[in-house]
């Protein structure tokens, strides 16, 4: 059993191998050289690079934020240290095609191993995680002259990717982008404007820098419909691989954020004229795929990045946790309720039942965030490697469904651990002194960035469970009674738990109907958000009943710990859900019927 | 109408003058000199002020955090500006007594002067804030000689005060405080023991410090009733009001904080022989009062200081929302849901149901808690000017009661609607470029400070509404109560809303009596913090129905904002008490039986 304060590895190893089994898949050709061992050892190697290169200079990586001279950006050293480690190690190509570099690993796996990373140093770890999504785009989309040019200097290491979406002007809406890209006789384009929001837009941490570049092709159509993505390098990259021109991506400035700071989070001008590659005005890209389809190609690395906020988010609620636990073990403080004599020895915190509500909820929040982030993974190895078509189609819609709730619920309940963790620390947890405060400020990224919460409502509510007759909401319902009927099945406590989520099952489908039989857009969608937050509590609740199965019969702290949180999800969470879906079923006008006036 | 971004001076009129009906108190002798012109005056100055002299380097102040040279503390020189120009105003001796300099104002509205100052700059303004209290405390405790010594330069701005209590192993238990005070002949005490996490503990911003220090005289009893209260000044006194040689009091650090950084927080020695004052060791003490009273002196100070943490969380959640509603109604991003043209124009994002969602949100959290405050301010001047002892007895058993509620629901909720107030900004909230982020992190002391979030809980279930035979609940339902028939009197939407308020009422006097039912201190306590959250709603809810009612009848936007937030406020908060109740009403022991092994 491990005892580090990152994340646990007992709770990893009770999760992938005995709750999800992610050794039955070796029994698939892709991961046919696999096996328990080579899981072992990838997770082993992941948590002690996390451990001795990340984790060292987490707080440095924050007090040091990148600086931007005008000419060039510059991160501590200890930053570029740690990531020529891990390239050596192979980790970021762990799930790629082994004909590009890879292991072939299962995502479940790699998503786990990625996920020590994330509570040892999250802003770090960045430039090679939004690579591996980069690379993930053109291995889908890309041809195979591109993939050699740019996929395999990523999954090796020397170049890191990123991808441009947002401007100063078209955040959350995409439609109003106003980059453009005018096409040239010999088939490449030249891009112009401004990409803003961008992390690891800039730096010189690897050779080059990838950028996956929305942006319009005159005269294409309006809207979402007319956006084109594009490969825009730093360096352009000539036919032998080796670094040619600098290409014309500006940087104009950092953001300087309250947290994250360790990823440079940048402002890039397009064209803007600085560089001049080929003598002529504009940056230089190569179309992806079919021109006007940027934006479902950008979707293939947006869903997969919204899965990983969900782990960050997860891994930075983990680690809090555990740093809040071991606190509370030894910190001396106060006597109970019932014991008040001042001469006695003060007690551990822990011992304070409002100190164990506190610890309770962060590990009900954040170990049923990485029940939630593990089984996205293992449907995400279910959509590509399962064994028939059928098993493949339902793993790609539980998925869909699922994914504004990987990533919103996380972001804001293991935000809400981190907020736990710093109240258990007291006043030294409000300091720089502890890493707390520092998750805290971290994660609170995570309800904005690759879309906020309230754009994950509307894609849960606007879309996901209502598009193909509402499959999606019945392929969830249909998966989380498989988990009720089995809790029947169990009897004593479980069974009474099963019929709390079976009753809020119901009722969410029900509401669901009502929201959607509203015949008024803007009345299904007024309350999105407390749709998507019930639902997400209802998921959590789901993946707790089917922990506590999984659990079920072991002997010991580990599954009795499990049982409790449980129990606490149960008892002290999912009933928030009552009145939030009584709310819904009114189909409460009071924010639409608000006049912007009034406030 | 003012226009600032700090506080709405439209609605501290409402509540003053409307609601509250402060007027009527210049009828008491206390106030006879006052009126609504010298109010509005006082406002108007506070304002200014504010507006002027401390928002301008709001964020200067926590770009540069005060620094400690191992010599001398510093800070930058705007702070130092700011601080003399408020003393010249003479606003923060403006609730005290005419014949010690001060103006005899109600504390309803010196506390809301005070909110302007808040709400600009809340780190800068602590340290004559801080002082207040002090002086406050020497006022009703200390002897003329110690009053004229001390208070009358704390009142003119020439000194400034803390309060000593935490030390490194005593944070929350103060029963555990281990500095010692060892009397001399000359009825003087030396000081030895280290003091943690005193704010303003030392500067250059004033030439004095006023320490008010809690100590043990060796020989008294142990825990809370052998602790004793000191005087313990930077400087020594003369007789003649000049300034003596320095005291043993010496600065062992800074910690340096998440937020609240314009205020030095402190590790200070007392005695540890750096200055030997008279060539003796150990820091000199005055005592305060009699001896091993000091702990009841001290929560004269504590009590009004939480009062002041709920002000400021309220002042900072407050400025937060008018900012990020300016920022809504500024901002252009996205269409409706039921018209998605991508060629029209973008809308302000005010227009999207989910950020006014976020913006009602916002509002019926600081509205709320600015009346909660000002509430209690109110109170205070009624305990201390109402005509009869009745009158004055009720009101201080009111606040009392509610003291833990003022003190830690506007933490909670002003805090999270900071939070929201970065969300509606998206990316930008996120940034430094924006002040939203920095009330974010100023504002997540307030659940810490002045007794934890926990420690209000106890406070409230295990004392509060428990002493005397439960009179202070029962003063507390009786109050609310009125107002619900008011409610009914007033029929409509206002009559049910009173409904859904008296059922919440009825069920919170249940539930408290079953929780003392329990029979074993740790049942009754096991969910104290639970029961704080759902109390605390209630009182909100039910203050937003006194808005309601004072705004009965009153035309045009304002009027329509106070109905709007009410009716948010009870469809979307206040039945989020149900569940909890009803988790109380278990007597639930998931956090009393989880074994700290199973975490």
């Amino acid at each position: 059993m491990s005892e580090s304060v990152l994340l646990s590895r007992r709770d990893l190893d009770f999760l992938l191998y005995k709750w999800l089994d992610v050794v039955a898949l070796t029994a698939r050709e892709r991961f046919a050289e696999h096996g328990r061992e080579t899981f072992d050892a990838v997770l082993d190697l992941a948590e002690q690079v996390a451990t001795e290169h990340f984790y060292p200079h987490l707080r440095a990586t924050d007090t040091h934020e990148p600086t931007f001279d005008g000419e060039r950006v510059h991160l501590i050293p200890q930053v570029g240290a740690a990531l020529e480690v891990l390239a050596k190690t192979g980790l970021t190509a762990a799930a790629f095609d082994t004909d590009l570099g890879g292991a072939q690993l299962p995502e479940v796996v790699a998503g786990a191993c990625f996920a020590w990373f994330q509570a040892a140093n999250i802003s770090a770890f960045a430039y090679p995680f939004l690579s591996m999504g980069n690379a993930n785009l053109l291995v889908q989309h890309g041809t195979p002259e591109q993939i050699d040019r740019y996929v395999r200097p990523e999954l090796a290491g020397r170049f890191f990717g990123t991808m441009c979406l947002s401007e100063p002007q078209a955040g959350s809406s995409l439609s109003d982008i106003t980059t453009r890209a005018e096409p040239r006789a010999d088939g490449t384009y030249r891009l112009f404007g401004n990409k803003m929001w961008i992390s690891g837009g800039e730096h010189e941490l690897s050779e080059n820098i990838v950028h996956l570049v929305l942006a319009r092709i005159p005269g294409g159509p309006a809207g979402v419909k007319g956006i084109s993505l594009f490969i825009v390098p730093k360096f352009l990259v000539n036919d032998d691989g080796s670094l040619g021109e600098r290409n014309d991506v500006t940087l104009a400035g950092l953001n300087h954020k309250m947290g994250y700071r360790g990823t440079t989070n940048t402002l890039l001008n397009f064209g803007e004229g600085r560089h001049l590659p080929g003598g002529e005005p504009g940056a230089i890209g190569f179309l992806v795929g079919e021109a006007h389809k940027g934006l479902s190609y950008m979707f293939t690395m947006m869903n997969s990045a919204r899965v990983h906020v969900g782990a960050g988010a997860m891994a930075l609620g983990y680690t809090g946790y555990l740093k809040s636990l071991k606190y509370a073990k030894e910190r001396p403080q106060g006597r109970p309720p019932a014991g008040k004599d001042p001469r006695a020895p003060q007690v551990p915190i822990i011992e304070h039942s409002d100190v164990r509500r506190m610890l309770l909820a962060q590990k009900s929040y954040v170990e049923g965030a990485l029940a939630l982030v593990l089984y996205a993974g293992r449907l995400l190895d279910e959509e590509r490697t399962a064994p028939t078509p059928a098993e493949r189609e339902r793993a790609h819609l539980l998925l869909d469904t699922l994914t504004p709730i990987v990533k919103s619920w996380p972001s804001q309940w293991c935000l809400e651990a981190n907020d736990l963790a710093i109240q258990v620390h007291g006043g030294y947890g409000y300091t720089r002194e502890y890493d707390v405060e520092l998750h805290f400020r971290d994660n609170r990224l995570n309800p904005i960035h690759e879309g906020t919460h309230g754009i994950q409502a509307m894609d849960l509510l606007g879309r996901k469970v209502a598009i193909h007759g509402g499959a999606g909401l019945a392929a969830l319902g249909e998966v989380m009674r498989a988990t009720v009927a089995a809790a029947t099945a169990a009897g004593g406590e479980l069974a009474a738990l099963g019929g709390q989520l079976a009753a809020t099952v119901d009722r969410i489908i029900e509401v669901t109907a009502v929201l959607h039989g509203a015949g008024d857009p803007d009345v299904t969608l007024a309350n999105a958000t407390v749709y998507l937050e019930a639902v997400g509590h209802a998921v959590v609740a789901w993946l707790w009943l089917e922990q506590a199965l999984a659990a079920a019969g072991g002997q010991g702290a580990f599954y009795e710990g499990k049982r409790a949180a449980t129990r606490y999800f149960y008892r002290f969470e999912l009933p928030k859900t009552g009145p939030a879906l009584d709310l819904l079923a009114s189909l409460d006008r009071t924010t639409l019927d608000t006049d912007p006036a009034w406030l």
